[in-house]
């Protein structure tokens, strides 16, 4: 049955909430977030090999990051590793792994997670996908919601048709944004919404099938691009055709329109999730306690009089606070961010202030 | 009757308010923290060329800097550059200039201004400087007072005989340790106040009468020393009597007994002094306005939502502030602070944490 089941891991973005320990060339998936030496990939593909061997493992990732793919995941074959010329955001990156797998094998099933997310329990996790295999092998778009543990404004919500049990699938009626504070209260209470966190699993054939439907304009250049792998012509088509795929979440391409036909299930998964999307929840998550700050990393830090900040000391350098409180200090080699702690998602308003001023080699 | 004045600049001390911009092997003096590329030395050194020529500026200071000092001043006979062996504070440097010139002039007048002071007025600096040396022929020990431009706490206050009248000399009835907050705000409010910066002028000879009467145990060692000099036995002495002087700062040692017998004058100084001993000062005499911060420096910062912070950019790296207020940033390139603005007096507390904890490179 393992031999059925293909997992796809798209590896890109560059986590601009987490600038500027997170950039450009040196994304977050590609950083030891872990609370080990193992980067988030890697602990993405540490709790992937219970369900798949490396053969069924492929990574979708961009050109300035597939050899650093390639190294960190050494057991993951080559023709695994699909190197997108640019980024198409997630509806391409997803599209032409499940043709590339379909091109094989059209009733393979396909588990898609993210790169850089973090999980507190694997063996919960790994039973929770298990379950979505199931639902996935009866014909539905299956994804894994995330039980909310709080009124989160930073995530996506999905709104089940009652309220979910745990390792049980039900069908969803909607997908929503990232709602309000307010919003997010009433969902967390009525018990019936999940976290989106854009784990999916499905048979390829039935993905193809409502994407066809709904955004032909992405599977048609996506097949093109299938067809010519492993002629002379491969990377050719890719060059020109890629470019032409519009730039759209599959979450909104695909899954929306079609958890309105009735054709998405979710299974809640409850398995200490965290896209460790900010300098607030990597604080929380990984760091050690150093004279009332915590400390993400390993490097020097002294603090005087400090309550309730968190310091990335990644710049080789020492890092000393002097009566400060509810601060982000994050420190590298060639740049600095002092932040308030409660502003934390505005950090990528940092990184569009320096596109501004052409400062794009701190990107 | 220039020939007749030599000035002594004591350049010691690291200045550990400015950790980490200023270390022990990069003291204050020798930074650029002036407005202009010239350091604090050599503004030092320039604004004292209208009242001598150069062979008669003296520095005393220590090993370590030595070099820096011949090469920041090379106009300054390199005789004249004075290197002692191990600090033992600014009694036994004073001493030991006073030494060296009584032995070539007993009568001539010696002026002593620190290397690490800013001064806004120069012009008004040479008038008052004048007006002393007038005042030292008469045989008085006088000191430049500052005129108070607020209440100030971390500075020791002298107290006139009555309110002083610029320009014009009066006598000093007593030294005044660092106040407390309303013991300054009487002080300033009485009018009849000056801050001690330490700025002396006399004759060589009255000033080592009145040592030794008070201080005999610093005289002593520094006769020895200075008999010593233009002998083969010179650096032998040199490292052998030094360590035995008694640690000991000339105002308390010499300038408070001699003012209780009526021997200190004063000629009040409002000349825009300031000693820069904090990132405070720093931020409000020398900072360019960015984004809502000052910023000393030309390193790259970028402030969103920023208030009241002063950013000291020297580590080559891009600063980036987000939602904060009355920080301190200072950047360098081994060591990072961030501190609470109305902390920046306990910056030395930070210096004393690094040396508790053996982390001494970094001082």
């Amino acid at each position: 049955m393992s031999t059925d089941l293909h997992i796809v891991v798209p590896a890109g973005g560059s986590g601009t909430r987490l600038w500027p320990l997170s950039r450009a060339a040196s994304p977050k998936f590609l950083h030891p977030l872990t609370g080990t030496e193992r980067s988030l990939l890697q602990a993405t593909y540490d709790r992937l090999t219970p369900l798949v061997t490396p053969e069924f493992i492929h990574v979708v990732t961009g050109t300035s990051h597939a050899t650093a793919v390639a190294r960190q995941l050494p057991e993951v074959p080559e023709r695994n590793i699909l190197v997108e010329p640019m980024p198409r955001d997630s509806c391409a990156a997803i599209a032409l792994a499940a043709a590339v797998i379909a091109k094989e094998n059209p009733d393979a099933i396909m588990a898609s997670f993210a790169a850089d997310h973090l999980i507190a329990d694997p063996g919960a996790f790994v039973d929770t996908v298990r379950a979505a295999v199931e639902g996935a092998k009866a014909g539905r778009l299956m994804t894994i919601g995330i039980t909310p543990t709080g009124p989160e404004t930073g995530f996506g919500y999905l709104r089940c048709s009652s309220v979910p049990v745990p390792g049980t699938a039900q069908p969803i009626l909607e997908f929503r944004e990232k709602p309000s504070a307010e919003v997010a209260a009433e969902y967390v209470a009525s018990g019936e919404y999940l976290w989106n966190a854009s784990m999916f699993v499905w048979r390829v054939s039935a993905f193809l099938e409502a994407l066809a439907e709904h955004r032909p304009d992405v599977l048609e250049p996506v097949r093109r691009i299938v067809a010519a792998r492993d002629t002379a012509a491969e990377e050719q088509v890719l060059a020109e055709v890629w470019p032409t795929i519009p730039k759209v979440a599959v979450d909104y391409a695909v899954m929306e329109p079609a958890a309105a036909q009735g054709r998405v299930a979710t299974v809640p998964g409850d398995f200490g999730w965290s896209d460790i999307g900010d300098f607030d929840t990597l604080g929380e998550l990984l760091a050690k306690t150093c004279d009332g700050a915590a400390v993400v990393g390993e490097g020097e830090v002294i603090c005087l009089d400090t309550e309730d900040s968190v310091v990335v000391p990644h710049g080789g350098r020492l890092v000393a606070l002097l009566g400060v409180r509810d601060l982000i200090v994050v420190d590298t080699p060639d740049a600095l961010l002092v932040a308030r702690r409660d502003r934390t998602q505005d950090v990528k308003k940092v990184t569009e202030l320096l596109k501004e001023r052409g400062l794009t080699g701190f990107l």
